[in-house]
């Protein structure tokens, strides 16, 4: 049994005082308010929130980081260094740019991640011995790094949607692509997932598989009971194509396909139509945004005022990793809407925080994390409230996490009960030393 | 002299390496790249830039972060809170809040604040014993926070601008009225700024200030050889009252009382027509965004690449201090203006710097300050390379600073050739507890 005592703690959407948590095998035994410090309790100074969760990540993109805004940062800059990147990729050198990745997120509060995984197979395109050996690399970088991971792996199939329909995959995409949708399936039921991970189905997008094969990748996570992830409707091309070729909208062709249902997620979302949001709503399925990354590569603003009234739950994601810290996120969803109706006031605080944790573990298929209840996996996060940026900010936490927090102000992290981050450190190792190491070994000749 | 040797430096718009610099008397004495570290030399690890310039600030704003978000935080949350903060300051508090706000600033890497100060008088709006009793106490605060300050002392005379023209001030804004154009130039002409602080004018709108007030305040600027700042076109409120009152735009009633020139800054300049942008260009003036408080306000999207293409100087503010972070601000103009254009690469990433530092300053009428150069004023911040946001972002530490670093990310700062900032700690004072203590005493009965 480990114990705690938290200054300030979000319980069931309320802000507790001196609230003593009991921990014991990864999950809280007993929360109990307006408690004197047991002199067992380790203190937790500031507000304690849950995990927080990154519900879209492509964890090698953080080697990107600042690196495409060259020549002011095209969209070809950025492609051309996210595809030597992707080229240059091996399990070796996966698992430590990964491992440090995912260690800057649990030092930002991050307590799960859900890693939508495409680079499969060697640089030519041919499976290594082991077929899910980078897979397995990412399941080993997230244990390394303390946190929980739900690993998406990703059905790609087409390098492309153009006038004369699919495109095989070139260059780095054959990296990608697996032999057909039946490959796919097989090598995913080959990875065997520990208790703190679990395998989930990704459908790349509507340009990189065709519908026969979203239906494929639709019966594996049905009959899986895993989440299904698909990038959707990013920017107005793949709308355009997908209208060109399918004559309907990305998200009326994976309703065809029978994909919507609650263990669909929706990443980005960003160009709806009203008839896209309805069947999403009824599906019900979660979108996934990832604001900062949206800004980063122009895709627009995502409806997501209109995502909430119709009650579709949000998660949220570091995509790119051009910003890792999911108060920035909660907050930009906010902010950006602001900025397109010109009006305060879509989202409450305490709804852009859910968007951060039980929205992000539910989308991820986790049940049993995101609230800090009886029973749940004990995840606390905790922010400092005597920092330069939250100091002064009064008697709503929450509203002073979201919109004035910043990751480093992170100060402890708790994922299955056990400590990862200790007064902004990791207690595993350097992250930022490993970083820069991953990232220059990587890129750098 | 002191002498201060960087592991890399921006010197006339070049990353130079093992910069040796020498200071003295608070200025630039020598600067040389590829040198030794010299045996007195101390060393500034990272990337030093020249002193970033906050071009547009209400200091007492800062007590209101993460106060206003309240019920989705609307407009109004905004304006009452803003409003009972207005309300309860005096010269003592104000004092100690600004101190602790411009302390902040100074660790974000701020080396000179714009402080459009409204705040002049009594409750009841009758003038203190000494008239400049507000604006002095702001002067102090920042020499304590050791910073420079231009004082942009605000002409403010009425209430808002209605269907039947001007209206009286009402409540708190009794404080910011002074009883005519001559009584605002008489008292501003009493204060008598030190070496490191300026005296500028500043118009509040042509919501406050009407023609003939205009022009006296654009009268005072010019023989005085100051800066002239006004809020221009932040909402669309604005340019409609404008036009019904007046029949044009903010920025043309402006240039019919001469007002644009090179010594003024329209701050926001969000919703300008063509002809606008034509204006402040031939004048030539500056412009001053606020992006993250534009967000955070719902104005909107400015046109930064317009302004920019035009040959404009975009200079940058934190304004309202939702965020005390121009690194944030400064890739916010970039990111937004991706978010409107759905296109990347509107401005570089030194394009963005030089709005931090040398836009910042001149916008201020800093003249011999915002370049690390012989002669100037010996302003320098240092930026980890090696935190967990910085750490593996390649060969352009521009790039990094703006796209990837944050406030905490700032090391050291220098400002006229003092320490001010030294490994993450403001060597005057503990600005976080000075924060919270502050505003709590301002705020909470």
């Amino acid at each position: 049994m480990t114990r705690y005592h938290c200054d300030q703690a979000l319980i069931r959407g309320t802000i507790e005082r001196d609230v003593d948590i009991e921990i014991g095998a990864g999950r809280f035994r007993r929360i109990t308010p307006d408690s004197q410090p047991a002199s067992d309790a380790r203190r937790l100074r500031g507000v304690t929130f849950p995990g927080l969760a990154n519900a879209h990540s492509h964890a090698f993109h953080r080697a990107l980081r600042s690196r495409t805004q060259a020549e002011r940062g095209s969209f070809w800059t950025w492609r051309e260094v996210m595809y030597r990147a992707a080229e240059r990729l091996t399990p070796d050198n996966y698992l430590r740019l990964a491992r440090a990745t995912f260690g800057e997120m649990a030092m930002a509060g991050i307590t799960v991640v859900g890693e939508f995984h495409y680079v499969h197979h060697q640089a030519d395109g041919s499976p290594y011995a082991n077929a899910n050996e980078m897979g397995e690399a990412l399941l080993v970088a997230a244990v390394e790094a303390g946190i929980r991971i739900t690993l998406l792996d990703t059905l790609y199939l087409h390098g492309g949607l153009g006038p004369d329909g699919y495109q095989a995959p070139k260059g780095a995409q054959r990296r990608y692509a697996d032999a057909d949708g039946d490959s796919w399936a097989q090598r995913i039921d080959d990875l065997s997932p520990a208790d703190h991970q679990r395998i989930g189905a990704a459908i790349h997008s509507v340009r990189a598989v065709d519908p026969e094969h979203i239906a494929t990748a639709t019966e594996w996570a049905a009959s899986n009971a895993a989440p299904m992830h698909a990038h959707v409707s990013e920017q107005r091309t793949e709308n355009d194509q997908c209208q060109a070729t399918h004559g309907c909208t990305p998200t009326e062709l994976l309703h065809a396909a029978g994909s919507l249902g609650p263990n669909f997620t929706a990443v980005h979302a960003t160009h709806l139509t009203p008839a896209d949001l309805d069947l999403l709503r009824a599906a019900p399925a979660h979108v996934c945004m990832c604001p900062t990354t949206e800004r980063d590569l122009g895709d627009g603003v995502g409806p997501s005022h209109g995502l909430a009234a119709a009650g579709i739950p949000i998660a949220l994601g570091s995509d790119s990793h051009a910003v890792v810290d999911l108060f920035e996120e909660s907050r930009a969803v906010e902010l950006d809407e602001r900025l397109m109706s010109e009006k305060r006031g879509a989202h409450d605080a305490g709804e852009l925080l859910r968007m951060a944790t039980v929205a992000g573990h539910r989308s991820l298929g986790w049940a049993d994390a995101g609230s800090i209840d009886v029973g749940q996996r004990a995840d606390l996060v905790t922010v400092a409230l005597d920092s330069v940026r939250t100091a002064g900010s009064g008697r709503d936490p929450v509203a002073t996490a979201v919109f004035a927090a910043t990751a480093p102000d992170v100060r402890s992290v708790i994922v299955d009960g056990r400590l990862v981050v200790d007064d902004h450190r990791h207690v595993g190792f350097d992250v930022a030393g490993e970083l820069d190491a991953a990232i220059t070994d990587l890129l750098e000749d």
